[in-house]
């Protein structure tokens, strides 16, 4: 996170859907096949079939999905459905789209076995997810929590002097009740949660927080933000020489160390504890070796001076974003994370992710289009409350990937499964 | 970037395409539209019709392209033509893609009036990118140039102790030569460039540095490496007690401090020089308001501690990642670079993009997938010798985007913009 | 910063010592030698001769302070007085001290027209602060104020789950007000501000903030957390299986991004305005060039990864450090900042440095040594209620020695007063 | 590091006073007391008596060691020696300091039992420090090596286009030898070893990196590249419209991440094997304890956006570079490092720091003070050929001071080592 004691309230509320110690623990504890049967495979992998691909779109809407988009029966859409999505309309990209699963995950939202598309154009990506994926699933399943949510808009100030400079922020820091009423006439949905100041010389940074329900919530903090930087200007004490509604503080679109610390968008947290002999059989290698990777790797990313630590958790948030609809560009702050291994006691393999970036929503901006929409479906992250939902199953994912590759890496498999799966018939690249 | 003067004959090799001083110059310069008339705009702005649609794609067509899976006329695909791209394999996700232009370029490898596709669910992003492609055309377009560009795998060695680790270090940096060798029997189009050799304790990180042709190249590279180490592993005098392919030095597909200095793809630049008068015309705010804004929003980025500062030139990478079928899990790596704006002597707005993280190809990969390749046809940057001229389009493309959002916060359009373009009609966010 | 609304009533109760915005405008306002006449000269400078050294220290003793360490009269020190600061003592290294001024400040905490003493063997330093302070001075002084203060110490908590995780860190910031109360029974000056949290996998951080009065603290925060850690240990309803004072998230003597957003000790930002033609006549440069100078070494700092972007700060910093006792190893720190340089309206050049880590006291730690008592003393900082003063100080030094090196390199004489003053007599370094 | 394979054979001529794998595994190798009896310890630890004291510089004067200034027996300086180091003299600033020892080292420069004197207000440190260095001594010692070295000094070029700027680049880039001849014109020791060029927009940054012999060689840097720099303006074909001797490219005196990559100064690396039982008998904690802790610290580092990650290396730096006359500005710099703690096949504890930017020289600058001259000479590292030698006793020093503060985290007894050393007499703080 981190966040302070004085907004521990609203992540004590979020976590009380626990209720109590022993309810969330319940929750969020591994349940193994033994207890409930894990759901079946997808059918066909490793089938690139026109039958295979007609039973995977089968075996979905055997669960009661219409897939007509993603199927191709849908045909092209109207382009006055896209008004507010696009502008100088000239067709729709396609991106191949796989599907992964099942993802047993034993979350705060998150409950049960997921399939989860994932759309790219890299070959080996989907099969090493769905790898990662059944391994943690048949060791009980990942736990997932989403903690903090929030998202930032952040307008400058300038002033002729530091004197005038820290006058203002000591007014807009005091004004923050009536700044949360005039962004309440803006959204339903949002609130603003916190105000932050920054003084530099004699310009004053304020980053306004908000909540943006299941919404991404780009658009919305923008609005918010002008609404109250109009009733700053209306009725500042101290006015600004200039000013503007951004000043590049919000970490919109962009791998930042502040939103490392902060959240930007959802915080969500995916754990997995895996039985020695399970991982051992599955993954051809030992939970010593991944702890040595792990070290090694994490200390190679430190000296990239990269924000956060991880693997591949882009290919794997590139994938369900694309997918579901998200904000592609965000992609580069939602990448952001820390991986972390090691040997359990009893010797299994312990491995986490925690993203705290997740830009991400299930209404609003690219959620409604066709394909999107059907993708949400197939997680049950359509529609409102499933934000965090979505959230969970990113970290759940990312989680698969990253013990996926890093098992691949350890046990030499990383270059062959490349040249099987990422090419096409080629000798050489 | 920065490159060492050693390898300094691969950037004058590169910048000889221009010759000499004079004619690099000549080439680079502005073209006014009284010297050479502009490219029509792209038809239909501003309306969602299906005529409108129709019109931009016979638009294009009477260009001799020809896009019947932009235009929705090509059914779904054959899934065994995805081998290689996807695994279980359920379908296309669709992405609302519309056309930019023209946006005149005056660069070593791109030179000319583009349109471009860009693939975004965000409503405003076309427009907005338009917008900044015609203050740049109107100007006499960017200059664009490409300088380095490789792209890395970093094997990592664990020795007993730092005495060991220094003497394979010593031992393997002498063997390039071998290694370079051994790099070419994997691949025709790449070849091995360099190798940095990174010590930490009793590890060794060995950066191999490759050029990979018009490929993004993760897969040659990993090939490469992978055949590298076993010839290491077969002939080292100092056998490491464990090994890895991939240390986490590499950069792959992540936002790294190293990668930004050294860059990872390729390192393309794109400036402009706006007149004054034609500035102010356009974009209703002055150069003086947006060096103003650049300079609060640079030290802005600088206080998040992000890698490179901009303004949203994920956005734009990501929009044009997405048409012409780059890896979007690239954009995390992608999108850092450095944009600058200035008063210019004589009162214009000198503004720059420099991005050394274009991690793209224009083969293999998503590439040839259908969309993807009429994208890359509409921007004359499909197949073999064309991914400089891609990276520069990119550099282009970002520095028009980052035009129009700026002068958007200086003028104050920002969120009116969002607010007409970005939602359909609900009255409240 | 950033600091919260709900922390603003620290800034506004500190900055209340302004009164009002008129006041506080008042305070921070410049003074110009026609208003008051600036405080002589040191005597002597450029002069290396004994009866030089005489005269300044005749100067200060003049004054009314007592110089005996400084001037060398005071006899080595009783090994007795000096534990708590030292084991094995064997002697005093001993570091040359030169004296900067009057620097004129017009500040929150500091007022009036400072000689400052700065300790340093790097020679042509203490020469190129004067010059800078000569012209802060000349154009009516810095204005300096004091924002937020506050030093962290973060004990770290690992949990067998993620759930247990979570919930204990729920369980901790509901404990805020306990916690506070604690802290109390072990320092009668500090006081816990703060308590942060941060969830990684089965990992929790807590994040104490403390207000440490006039000392730099770090001793005062490590015996509160340990009384606050005992007393969770205690009493918490979930056991860590492992726990430790200090999981290096305090920032405790290095740089770090999360210390440069969050204030680590003192935040002090100077400034100041300065007529063109006094500039010009002084710095044989122009306000223009000066910014175009920031503008590209900004952008240079930017591109090394640097936290924070200024000149040389370090150097005043480790020169101010030394002479009043601080921490030398807390220079890493406090050297973190923000220098900013700008053509104003009018044509003058604004400048300011932004010093958001400064650790540092006026009483405890190495401040009762013999010679920084009596340097303490010159700028009147020893004792009670003067670190505030003290930061200001910094900041208003640093922000002469970023004008000085600046306008140096402007001016081409950067080389030249290092090749005069930085060596003795060797012709070839 | 990382370094070019191109500077290899440095690196390896380097190496070569080892001549073969089996000797510099020979030399770097542990030599436990059984082999060769340690030196006595440092005579009269936690006595602060003047006996204790005179018995201190008694026994390092029974070692042929004159240490009139340490001692206190020499009275004030010359002002007139100063000249060089100081403008303004108005006296000596003195620091304590203790010495630590003996600290066993294996190493490439520096090999044998040292005594360290290190320079500090800070109680309890030296008493870490020696407990380290006591531990590393009994385990057969630290085993170092140096690895690169270079000083940078980057000037800026700006040009009206990015064409004219890659112009330049390409030619500079070309005329390396031509430099490397100019260097030489200015100093005896050093030579320029490298030239990275940098393109952002119209600007060119161009990064000389030098050796500087046995100084830290930031004046020398300067000399060389100013004349380089009349060279470049009196023969580029294309001239800049500016340009600036340092453009915030080199890593002068702040931690940068650019620095941390490519070594600043000397890169130092030290390690040390303690057998378990060794370990536990003597710090009261386990090595599976110690490697939990460095897992936890090593993510909160991260987490917090440090460069590099380490524990509390600035405060060994700092006390060494403070005794020895080094330029206190540049702990900024020379305190980034990894450190690293595991446990090593065989269960006992491995140890490394790794420390690329060791700014720091045994001639020049304060090297040559009285006090300092005389710590050089206690560590056989006064004069030429002496400064990689220091670096590797930093390295080995400050690896001490890593077990000591960890053990003591670990064990429980950080907060009342700081509670029983730290403090006079203070009930509470």
């Amino acid at each position: 996170m981190p966040i302070s004691y004085t907004r521990a309230r609203d992540l004590a509320r979020r976590l009380s859907r626990g209720q109590s110690v022993d309810q969330l623990s319940q929750r969020l504890k591994p349940v193994v096949e033994s207890e409930r049967a894990l759901s079946p495979r997808v059918p066909g992998q490793g089938d690139w079939s026109a039958a295979a691909h007609a039973e995977r779109i089968a075996f979905l809407e055997r669960k009661g999905l219409q897939l007509p988009a993603l199927a191709g029966r849908s045909g092209a859409p109207d382009p006055a459905s896209l008004q507010g999505n696009i502008e100088g309309y000239i067709g729709m990209t396609s991106i191949p789209t796989g599907l992964v699963g099942p993802l047993r995950i034993n979350g705060l939202h998150a409950s049960g076995d997921y399939y989860v598309p994932l759309a790219t154009s890299e070959g080996a990506l989907v099969a090493s997810y769905d790898r990662g994926a059944r391994l943690i699933s048949l060791a009980g399943g990942a736990s997932t929590i989403t903690t903090n949510e929030q998202v930032q808009r952040a307008p400058g100030f300038v002033f002729e002097t530091v004197a005038q400079a820290s006058l203002f922020a000591v007014w807009a820091v005091a004004e923050f009740d009536r700044f949360h009423e005039v962004a309440a006439t803006r959204t339903r949905h949002g609130q603003l949660l916190d105000l932050m100041t920054h003084i530099e010389g004699n310009h004053v940074y304020l980053i306004f927080a908000f909540y943006t329900g299941d919404a991404a919530g780009q658009n919305m903090v923008t609005f918010c933000t002008a609404a109250i930087c109009a009733d700053i200007l209306e009725r500042t004490p101290i006015a600004p020489t200039s000013w503007f509604l951004e000043s590049n503080m919000s970490g919109d679109k962009k791998a930042t160390a502040l939103s490392f610390f902060q959240t930007r968008g959802r915080n969500a947290i995916a754990e997995v504890l895996i039985d020695r002999a399970l991982f051992e059989q599955r993954m051809h290698t030992t939970p010593e070796r991944m702890a040595e990777y792990w070290r090694m790797s994490f200390i190679g990313g430190v000296q990239t001076g990269s924000i956060g630590v991880s693997g591949h958790i882009s290919n794997g948030i590139a994938a369900l974003f694309l997918a579901t609809g998200q904000d592609a560009a965000c992609i580069s702050e939602a990448s952001v994370g820390i991986t972390r291994m090691e040997v359990a006691d009893g010797g299994g393999l312990y491995a986490a992710v925690t993203l705290p970036n997740l830009i991400l929503g299930t209404v609003g901006g690219g959620t409604a289009l066709p394909t999107a929409r059907e993708c949400l479906r197939i997680l049950d992250c359509d529609g409102a409350d499933r934000a965090a939902r979505l959230a969970e199953i990113c970290a759940a994912v990312t989680l698969a990937g990253e013990l996926s590759i890093v098992a691949a890496l350890c046990s030499g498999d990383f270059a062959r499964a490349h040249a099987t799966l990422g090419r096409k018939q080629e000798p050489r690249a």
